[in-house]
């Protein structure tokens, strides 16, 4: 079995999500590489050490560069916050790694464009991590669509709500709390949340076109972590906007952490001319389905429990009626990343994927400034 | 327009829901009778007059021998406690009268074979208000099954819970309590509830042929209304029993009233060898149908909203999407009596039909008496 | 008890519904006046008979001047396609009639302008059939706004969907299509639905400032059951818009016809800084409530089942557990207006209540059409 | 760290699960154990090697007792077909290894006291693998039962629903078929199914005191996969059993393969006093509660997303909303057990509380075959 030498840089989170994928792809999946995990990399050795012991990495650094520079790594993992993206991104590319990077895939727009120039420059792999692709029940919905079982698309919406900063005494800035602190960041609920619902969007439905946004901070001031100081909030709280496809279909997309009652209630849903399609992150074992071709006597929304062997990823795991998790989309994805090196067709979504998903974050942001329509720049070569 | 001279005996709860079917039905059904309401019948004569005023009944009578005795009255309508059930109706059957009688049929098989046999001899059209066949969902089940949709069946299962008589204060007999004494109501739940439960079963999946049950009176005692003392509570506060139907199928039912949560949570479900059948009062608009033979990928439960017009009933209402509620049954009835005595072809269930369920309450009773098994004893001629 | 004499002009859809309501609020609401439907009329005089015949109407007129010119007419209820609301409404007021107009009030706000200004000049009592704020669950969700309970509100979103248009054969124009003619409605779904969804939410959630919107015809000429010629499509199939209240809450509105799988589904949700609300025209006797007070162990959304005699409205109705339909929400309708005449303080929404939602539906299609942030002009006097 | 050294004896679904779990327990929770994968076993050295492969056991043995006698092995975990649970137990016991086993504990309660005796003889650590107990929201429900605030019990019911067996071409008997075969499995749906259903019964309500079944074989013979013949079949294909709880509380379980449309739909519901609870397998990550004490007007089922940090084991996971899978079920069981042997307090449910199943379940299959309520023999010492 060929070995796969996994650096990863960053051990929050996603570190974990992503460590806990190197560990378990093989045992669940028929892959040619093993994920060997090389070395973890924090600015804080302790920190560190303590993650590599608990996930059995063999070695680890406190300079991202060094991990770079190292001969026994292969692949670069980003799981930083989004204002080293770019820095980290394009010094491995040039240093000749793979690279999975955390989303989104940069600031924005003009950052992202270099990192897609120095990937393909580089010629290596790369993949985003817009995990939800491949949760079972949005990759089916994706299978769906493309037998064309909708028929023409008329309606698109989507929604990520969460209602954890509502509470104004929750500071800005440090660990764990870097995505409300515009500098780290680059935005609030965009590129956190939305850039999600985007990726699946443009990924199940095509190109956006035009969009019309508009944005609010609903806590004007925080107490900033690292300087101690009561300082402006910079990012959106909340964002919604209209958009239009290039396929005619309308669109509403919305993302809050003020909604009450909603811990990560990601959802889209899908109106074709023939059937319609639904999901619902906080049951995400389950797709909505309703078509209308069924005879109308006994039509209605299907309630697909989506753990059978014939439905996407699911021979891999348990038995009809067992619901997998959150963790698995990260597990698939490394599957397909694998699957895609050893095949050379390459598993989205790639840098440049990522990219179209980073111009729509940018119009958005630009049209909630501007109060106006903003055309959507496209990333396709 | 034919006129039809209704006689109402009691003006309870039910005594509402059949002077409002009455007065509907000819705005939405096309029938050829006009129910008039003729009289009212109550031993309270102020309360009889109260009533009268507010529905429109043109005369009022405190003693039901003499409503019986009137020439102007086409049916009786008995909506009086149980253990007045079997006097009424055979009076009225003696009388000529139509009879519409309120569930359960009488207090026992014995009752209610003496009722049969007086609305047989009579020739009196005749029925019973099991009025949850009516519900269009149900009713759509019943075509599905009848259609051969289910195929084989394997299992029938039904609840009707409760939680209002948790409460040790709550006394027992009276106005709105008769439910509690057994002297008015004969049994508790089984009588009350789950006779509901097996018209429902008779009519879609055939008939019981054994059943083994198990009964519970929680609170031992209560305070009785009418004596002032506190006194043996003689009812069964909850019921469960197991049965086998002669086509095979294994079924479990039980009612109760102390099951938190429930307000009157009646709920089926039949597993057919093809296809299965949920149903919920809670929520009476919607029929819960999954058919094994849909495609494997998109198969799940169907949430069917039956509210389309090519669905039982519906295209007398409103417009798709537009529910009806609960007393929407009892209009139903009324027209398909109507129609059955305008075609000849009397509408279900019969005091015949209704003597069935009241053999298989019985022989609930008697096996959870007796600890064993019970043969249920057939109504059919 | 004092008589209301009603004289109805249409006989559609909805006419049949208010007819309803007149016939049965003194069965279950204590009321002063009995409703007497004294005239129906519709154009066409055998139609105008036959729908006098089914509902008890005591005359039948095919002129609506003479309805408005007779003495035994209290109430002028109008019930016809959108582009004869102000005319009939402000000769109604002149004759010194009450007047009940069915929703949106007028083809547009300078039309309402006018008829608020006839009603109000006359003293008549005057209300819109804004019926959804009358279904309990709806009802419910205001008491629990007013008393605080959700506390400052940051989210508002409401959606109406249907899929009833989807087919390019349906033509526009005529008896039950005259929806599809903007001739004859004004708009499309801006008009038809979101000015439901637009009413509830002034009513809940206070004034809206400004809008951002987007409409689209997807199918572009259709049929003209009138002239027999295909003819260019003039309404909205689709409309969704951005929206800021006065209160500071975003919100997103969105209504089409081209949901494949929606018959009916009208929502709302209102996200507050301690509470949040959901609801749904599906199943509409429920309410979805959560409260982030509740202990964090046990917190999650409940869902209410709102058929309780301590719930809006259900006193009147059936017992707990047993849900009442659409159609309930125009007899409470018609029980508060006459409480409202009863009382002296009038029941909304008014002329001038419902001219604020006309506001709000010209700023939507004024934005769609230039693309901009529209103001929104207040009806307040 | 310490190691404990796991000898695995099979490798089919159970196999894996609980690979899974001795590979992921330390990187999620603190313990002091490391679970060192040093064999596995099957007689078939093929696929006993390619199973070590994929999930990294150290070695391979083809012969159990072998397994067993080796030096470098701590903890034995069977997960054979039942017929070979005692066996393999009591010599493991005897070896003085700690023993996980597959449930059900064994064939009968005979075969279970002896694996007891020689358990507690040998004072080795044991457990059996019923999972659901450590499902978050199943946990969370004993937490609140034992916290008393459901009160008083009055009702428990439970069913477990299959559809993969109604094909009467399907075989019994072989790899993966086991279950179908009466030698193999000792009884059908009722060690398999019912006994994950009565362990949590008893552990969250106690003893139960009687029971009354009825069981049902839909298919008569079958192929046998071992010996090519047609062969009776002499396993429960469904098995329905009213019980009676040592508290009071009236008890309906059921389980059945024939049940269409339902995967492993494991549901329970506990009606206490003042509160309920309701879980279902099909949507494990969700608590369905309700509570009377809550205000009237605003009083539902509450949908509990298990998924928060104060909830059971769930810190050990991700962030609020993302919900976890069937899989870690076992992972909590095997950190419960590492902290078992840590603290000297074990972790149950331990061979003498899987006895006391295997009581309830021979008191089921004795009722069904005499027809008559059987006393449940008690297990306590």
């Amino acid at each position: 079995m060929k070995k796969l030498r996994i650096g990863l840089i960053g051990y929050g989170f996603m570190g974990r999500a992503h460590s806990n994928a190197y560990r378990k792809v093989g045992n669940f999946f028929d892959v040619e590489h093993e994920c060997v995990l090389q070395a973890v990399c924090a600015r804080d050795a302790a920190k560190a050490k303590e993650f590599a012991a608990r996930w059995g990495y063999q070695s680890v650094e406190t300079d991202w560069r060094k991990l770079i520079a190292r001969d026994d790594i292969d692949v670069v993992d980003i799981c930083v916050p989004n204002n080293l993206h770019a820095e980290i991104s394009i010094a491995a590319a040039k240093a000749g790694k793979m690279i999975l990077c955390e989303k989104p895939l940069a600031m924005d727009g003009g950052e992202g464009k270099k990192m897609v120039a120095a990937v393909e420059k580089a010629k290596v792999p790369n993949m985003v991590w817009y995990n939800y692709r491949r949760i079972p029940a949005v990759t089916l919905a994706k299978q769906l669509i493309d037998e064309g079982r909708l028929g023409k698309i008329f309606h698109y919406r989507a929604k990520f709500l969460q209602d954890w900063t509502i509470s104004a005494d929750l500071p800005q800035g440090g660990t764990g709390l870097w995505r409300l602190d515009v500098k780290a960041a680059g935005s609030g609920v965009t590129g956190d949340l939305l850039a999600h619902c985007i990726d699946t969007a443009l990924w199940l439905n095509g190109g956006i076109a035009t969009v019309n946004a508009m944005t609010e901070t609903f806590i004007k001031q925080r107490k900033h972590t690292l300087t101690g100081k009561v300082e402006k909030v910079g990012i959106d709280d909340a964002c919604a906007f209209l958009a239009r496809f290039n396929n005619g279909a309308l669109a509403t997309f919305e993302s809050t952490r003020y909604a009450r009652g909603h811990k990560a209630l990601y959802t889209f849903e899908i109106n074709g001319e023939h059937a319609s399609i639904f999901w619902d992150l906080h049951d995400l074992h389950r797709l909505q389905y309703f078509d209308h071709r069924d005879e109308g006597l006994v039509r209605g929304w299907r309630s697909i429990h989506v753990s059978d062997g014939d439905q996407p990823y699911m021979k891999h795991w348990w038995v009809p009626g067992l619901q997998i998790g959150y963790e698995h989309s990260f597990i698939h994805q490394v599957a397909d990343f694998l699957k895609g090196i050893e095949t050379g067709k390459p598993a989205g979504p790639t840098f440049r994927d990522a990219l179209e998903t980073q111009h729509v974050c940018d119009a958005v942001l630009a049209s909630a400034k501007t109060d106006a329509w903003q055309k959507v720049k496209t990333s396709a070569k």
